[in-house]
């Protein structure tokens, strides 16, 4: 019998195939080892070939725009959104329409074309954390932007269309959709029960140990109950924490530990997969600090979306959230 | 300047690409010509390698699960939900669980393995409108469903795992969350205004001119002014409809004709894509009519979901809805 589960804050049912719950084998495979790149413009050396650096960890303190660096963020040469101009909005009869203001940053996390962020050393990939912090505090100072996403697609079939690792960052006008609504259930939930419903999710979590994945002294890694994708991982801080930018050296440094080692884990566990994950943090200046809970979801991508889930939200999950969990404890 | 935009049914915001609007060529293109295929489960002869059919048109009164039918429906081989049992709910600590009760079936819209529904005469597109209704009608009398999706997946990019062309029919027990947000926004709308918001949205698109693909007497097919795909189209009934169970044969000959003809304009316009469709229509039993108003939407598959929209869930649509019109306009 398939089972319905419904997440806590958002209140969205997921269809889990309970029976022929799918082992990591029973998903097709992609190669993403990288290739020797001729021309790629995230190597050092073609610091030229970007538009101009807004930000590097040098660790010898390198002019920017040249060799040395550890990490680079340059404005997208393709933004989504244009960091120039007024935010205007004007109706358009019964439509809603605003100038597509915003930034669009690449996030370079190593000079090496042959790494990804599972090959870094431990500074290396606490450089990137704080960079990510870095970006995220500097975009927070524009009046204009409501909200800021941190994210990453690795390897094509997940988006990625340039193959020297990197992550990206996107300041928006508005609050996207699903924070809004994480937002809203957790302060429903907090209306009804005094408590944030993330730190009941976490308790939850450590009574049924089922679906932990790996845990350090300031995070947790498990699969969601009601999980929308086989083998969906989410890192949550254990205490309280509605925002991400808030969060000090010791923090960042046990995040970037556990953000790699379950890299690490997905990466033995499924071959290597193609993956997107992103930061859900509270909206800039957000002051109901105690109903949100900053945590980065990550989805490794075994499956295709189709009309069905498209059509109804409704997502079919091949996979047992506690056998995903299994399955990157063991690896 | 790219141009946010904003549904006025569920609130959402879409990025649209305005300056570098993509136009049909600048997509990848698959190949979907059906093979010939040996052991095709759904071509006629092979009816007991299906489960019993549920449904079917036979034309000439032959008997259940032998040659003889233009359309036939069938339980899905590997059900996403199970049709016996009963309904339990049941809490998880912090967790909602329901037992996966529904019906899933397969409605095969032709026996010729070669035919897709762009080349079906037309009775034969309106057998497989009519087998929709038929479905919709039979599955709304279970007591324990509370929605049924009708949906096709076209091409294996848009998730079509059986090549010989099929909608499917799932049942739920549940109204999904999309559906849901749907309902509420109209009904919002409805209640500040009196009127139905996708009445107000046909109203729009007739002074506006620029997003309609084609009409009938009864259809309007149109690219939403916030589409959260390039060249997603949707078909809505002209007079106010909540019900896709209710309409009449007339009604249903129409639907035949335009989704048909909006389907082939996309074939030729983007050279034979994947897509997938979805209709959306009242909850079963759904008492306040006034507000809601059913239609099918089409998306074509011409790019890849990546993290940024499953984090966020803002799309970032690469063709000016405006333009997309045109395209299926002209083709």
């Amino acid at each position: 019998m398939p089972e319905l589960r419904r997440d806590p804050v958002v209140g969205r049912w997921v269809i889990i195939d309970s029976d022929h719950s799918k082992g990591p084998s029973e998903f097709s495979r992609e190669d993403n080892t990288p290739t020797r790149q001729a021309i790629c413009p995230f190597c050092p050396g073609r610091e030229h070939q970007t538009p101009l650096e807004v930000d590097a960890v040098r660790p010898n303190n390198s002019p920017a725009n040249t060799p040395g660096w550890m990490v680079r963020t340059v404005p997208n040469k393709f933004p989504v959104l244009s960091s120039d101009g007024f935010l205007q909005k004007e109706g358009y009869g019964i439509y809603d329409q605003m100038t597509g203001i915003g930034a669009h940053e690449v996030l370079i996390e190593t000079p090496d074309h042959d790494k990804t962020l599972t090959d870094l050393s431990k500074e290396e990939m606490q450089a990137v954390i704080s960079q990510y912090q870095g970006r995220f505090r500097q975009l927070s100072k524009d009046s204009r932007f409501k909200y800021v996403v941190i994210f990453k697609n690795f390897g094509p079939s997940a988006g990625a269309t340039v193959e020297h690792t990197h992550s990206q960052v996107i300041a928006l006008p508005m609050v996207p959709k699903t924070v809004l609504e994480e937002l809203k259930g957790a302060q429903q939930y907090h209306q009804h029960n005094s408590r944030c419903v993330f730190c009941d999710m976490i308790s939850q979590e450590y009574q049924d140990k089922e679906r932990i994945v790996v845990e350090n002294n300031s995070f947790l890694a498990f699969c969601p109950y009601a999980s929308r994708y086989a083998f969906e991982t989410w890192i949550i801080p254990k205490g309280h924490s509605a925002d991400f930018a808030s969060t000090d050296e010791v923090i960042r440094a046990h995040l970037a530990q556990i953000l790699q080692d379950v890299l690490k884990r997905a990466k033995k566990a499924l071959g290597d997969p193609s993956y997107n994950y992103y930061l859900h943090t509270a909206p800039i200046g957000y002051a109901d600090g105690m109903c949100y809970h900053w945590h980065i979801e990550i989805i490794p991508k075994l499956t295709r979306s189709v009309g069905f889930e498209w059509g109804t939200g409704l997502h079919i999950v091949p996979t047992l959230p506690q056998d995903a969990a299994r399955y990157l404890r063991e690896a």
